[in-house]
C-alpha cells in the first residue's frame, strides 16, 4: 500500500477568543508551517493550495481562495476553497493527498480558518445553522445542541449509565486541553462539574459543548519521494477516507450511528492495508461529548454502546491503550469551523515526531483523525505513521 | 501529453428567471446529465463529486456537499463543495481530473448551481460584493459593474475606437444566445441598442453586463481508459490549468491585463501540448462585456489592444475563425455563478459532438474554457478535444 503523502510542516495558531482577524489567523499559522520544515522551504516551491473555511459569513470577505494566495505570499499559484461545513478540513487535506498523487505537484499548502466570535450570537446561530438540515431540522428550531441533544438521548436510552461517560469524555478532554498551550480551555475539570454545569440541550450541558473558537492552522504536504528534501522526521499519510450522507440526522437507520464515519473508517483502512490494533492513537470530532462515544464505535474501536465502558476504563485517556484527544479536542481545544480538521493533523504532526512535550503520548507511531460536517453529513478520516 | 480525462455526460436547466428551487434546479441537471450518457450509467458508479456553488447567501441552506449527496442520490459517495466565487465551476472541473488522475477513481460527478433571483437586491449587493476586494474596493463602494468599468474606461483610454467593440461582444454574444433554448435571454439586440442603453457604471451600460440568474449544469467525467463504457464519442480534456492573484485590482502590474488567466491558459496549453492554432472556439467569461476583449488578450488569441480589431472583423462570430461563446456567453446565456464553469463545458460538450443544433460550429474539434473568480483573483482554462 505505501505511503500516499508526506506532512513535512505543521503550523497553529491559538484557539480562542482572540483579537485577530482572519487574514491575521491565516498568515499566522500558514507562517508557522513554513518556520516549522526542519531543512526550509521557499514558498515558491509551494505550487497548490487549499483553504478550508466556512467563511463569508463570519468575515465579511469571500473569495476566500484568493485571500489564501493572498496571505501566503502564493500568487500565481492556484487555490480551491472547499468548504464542508465542520468537515472541511479533513476534505481539503483529503484533496491535497490527491492533488500530490495525481503526479502534477510535489508540494501542497493546506490551511484552515474561521473568525467565528466576532459575528453576534443571532446571526451566528443562523450562519452555522444551515450546515444542518434545514427543511427537517433548523426551521423546527433545532439548533446543533439540539440535533446532538436528541442523539445523546437515544444512546442513554439504550445504554443506561452512559451518562458517566459523557461526563468522562469532558473531563479527559480538559485535562489533555490543559496540556495544550493553543487550546481554548486550558482548564482541568471534574465529572461534577460536567453534571453539575447547566443544561445546552438536555441531557446534554454547558460542558458537554465545545465552545465557539477563532483559529488557523496549517499543513505543508509532500509527495514522500521528496519528503526528505525538507525533514529526516515527515509524518506519512498512509489512507485517506471520505463519505458523504443525507442532511437530516431522521434519514439514517439510527440515531446513535453515523454511516458517513463508518464508509470513510472502512475505505481509509482498505486503501492503508492497516489493522485497528496497529493505530496507537485518535483525534476524533468531539464537538459534543456524545460525538466521541458514537466516533469510537463508527470508526471501529469499540461495538454498539461499549465506548461507554472503554472510555469509563481509561483506555481513551492520555496514559490509557488507546488515548483519544490528546490535544484536548474540539471540546477543550476549540472549534474554529474551517481550522479543526486541519489541527487534529497538526497534533498527530507533533506526536508522532516527539514533539508535543507535556501531553506526548510515549511511543506514538500510527495515529487516525476523524472530522465530521454537520450531524454526520459528512466524514473524512486519515491515517498516519511515522517517518 | 494524451488525454487526462472524458466527459461522457452533461445535464443544463434553462438559465433566467426561475420558479424551481437549488435543489430542484440541481437534481434536474444532474438527471439530464445521467440520462445523456449514450450506453446508459449507473448512479452506484459514481464514486466522487464535486459542487460548484456560491451558496447558502441565496439558498439559506449549508453543507452544500452533502445536499448534493442528497440530490443526485449517492449517499455514500464523498462529496466535496468547491467556492471560489464565479470560477467556482471551473475549479471543480479540475478537481474532478485531479481525481481521476489519482487513479482512485473512474467516473466522478461535477455539479454548479446558483439560485439568485429570489435574494432582495441589497442582500445580493453583499453576497456578491465579498467576491470582490473588501478593503480597497467593496467598502469604497465599488460593484463588480463599478470594478469591471474601471477596467473598461482605462482600455478605451489606452484604445481609442474599442467602444464599438464592446457593442459588437454584446451584439454576437445576444445572436448566438438567440439561438440558445437554455439561455436566460433569447433575444437579438444591436450594436445601437447597446450603446443606447442606460448605463450601469460608465462606460458600461445595461447590455455590456451579464444578468443575475438561476441555474445549474452537471458533468460526467470518466477517466480516459472506461470511457468507451459509457460512449463511442466522450470529449477528452487534454489540459487543465489554472492560477490564483491577488483580490484587488489595484495589486496587478496593468488595469488591462488579468495575470490568472494568463498563468492558467499558459498551464493549460502546456500541459496539453497543444498550439493555440488548433482551437476550433472558445468558451471565455465575459460577465462584462469588456471581460471578453480582455480574455481574448490574456489568453493569447489578440496581442494587447487587438481584442477589438479581432471582434470587429467578425472573426469571433458563431461563423467566423474563432467564435467565442457560440452558446451566447454569460452576457446572453446568463450567470448563475456556481453553474457557469459547469456550463461552459456543457457547451464543449454539445459542439465536439455535432450536437449544438442550429448553433453547431461546423468542424469544431478543440475548444477552450475559461472561467474567472472576481475581477481576475483566479482563473481556471481548460483544453478540450473530440472523441
Amino acid at each position: 500500500m505505501g505511503h500516499r503523502a508526506a506532512i513535512v510542516g505543521a503550523g497553529h495558531t491559538r484557539f480562542g477568543v482572540l483579537d485577530a482577524g482572519p487574514r491575521a489567523l491565516l498568515r499566522s499559522a500558514i507562517d508557522g508551517a513554513v518556520a516549522s520544515v526542519d531543512r526550509g522551504v521557499e514558498r515558491s516551491s509551494i505550487r497548490e493550495a487549499f483553504l478550508a473555511t466556512l467563511g463569508f459569513g463570519g468575515w465579511q470577505i469571500g473569495n476566500a481562495s484568493a485571500v489564501l494566495a493572498e496571505e501566503a505570499g502564493i500568487p500565481g499559484v492556484p487555490t480551491t476553497h472547499i468548504e464542508n461545513a465542520c468537515a472541511s478540513g479533513g476534505f481539503a487535506l483529503r484533496a491535497a493527498v490527491r492533488a500530490v498523487e495525481a503526479g502534477r505537484t510535489d508540494l501542497v499548502l493546506v490551511a484552515g480558518v474561521e473568525k467565528m466570535t466576532d459575528v453576534s450570537g443571532a446571526r451566528r446561530r443562523y450562519w452555522l445553522g444551515v450546515s444542518g438540515d434545514t427543511e427537517w431540522e433548523r426551521l423546527a428550531g433545532l439548533t446543533f445542541a439540539g440535533v446532538y441533544g436528541l442523539l445523546a438521548s437515544r444512546y442513554l436510552a439504550d445504554h443506561p449509565g452512559a451518562d458517566e461517560a459523557l461526563a468522562e469524555v469532558a473531563r479527559k478532554n480538559h485535562e489533555n486541553g490543559a496540556l495544550n498551550p493553543n487550546a481554548h480551555f486550558q482548564k482541568r475539570i471534574s465529572r461534577d462539574d460536567v453534571r453539575g454545569a447547566p443544561r445546552v440541550a438536555a441531557p446534554l450541558g454547558l460542558y458537554d459543548c465545545c465552545p465557539v473558537s477563532d483559529g488557523a492552522s496549517a499543513l505543508l504536504v509532500a509527495a514522500p519521494d521528496v519528503a526528505s528534501r525538507f525533514t529526516d522526521t515527515p509524518v506519512f499519510v498512509d489512507g485517506v477516507g471520505a463519505a458523504s450522507d443525507h442532511l437530516a440526522v431522521q434519514e439514517r437507520p439510527s440515531l446513535t450511528s453515523f454511516p458517513a464515519s463508518r464508509w470513510a473508517a472502512e475505505e481509509a483502512f482498505r486503501t492503508a492495508g492497516w489493522d485497528r490494533s496497529q493505530v496507537s492513537f485518535l483525534e476524533v470530532h468531539d464537538c459534543f461529548t456524545i460525538a466521541e462515544l458514537l466516533a469510537l464505535e463508527d470508526l471501529g474501536f469499540a461495538s454498539p454502546g461499549d465506548a461507554s465502558a472503554l472510555t469509563l476504563s481509561g483506555a481513551t485517556a492520555r496514559s490509557g491503550r488507546l488515548p483519544v484527544n490528546p490535544d484536548g479536542g474540539l471540546k477543550s481545544k476549540g472549534h474554529p469551523i474551517g481550522a479543526t480538521g486541519v489541527s487534529q493533523v497538526y497534533e498527530v504532526f507533533l506526536q508522532l515526531r516527539g514533539a508535543a512535550g507535556p501531553r506526548q503520548i510515549s511511543g506514538a507511531s500510527r495515529a487516525l483523525t476523524h472530522n465530521v460536517g454537520g450531524a454526520g453529513a459528512t466524514a473524512a478520516v486519515s491515517l498516519f505513521s511515522a517517518g
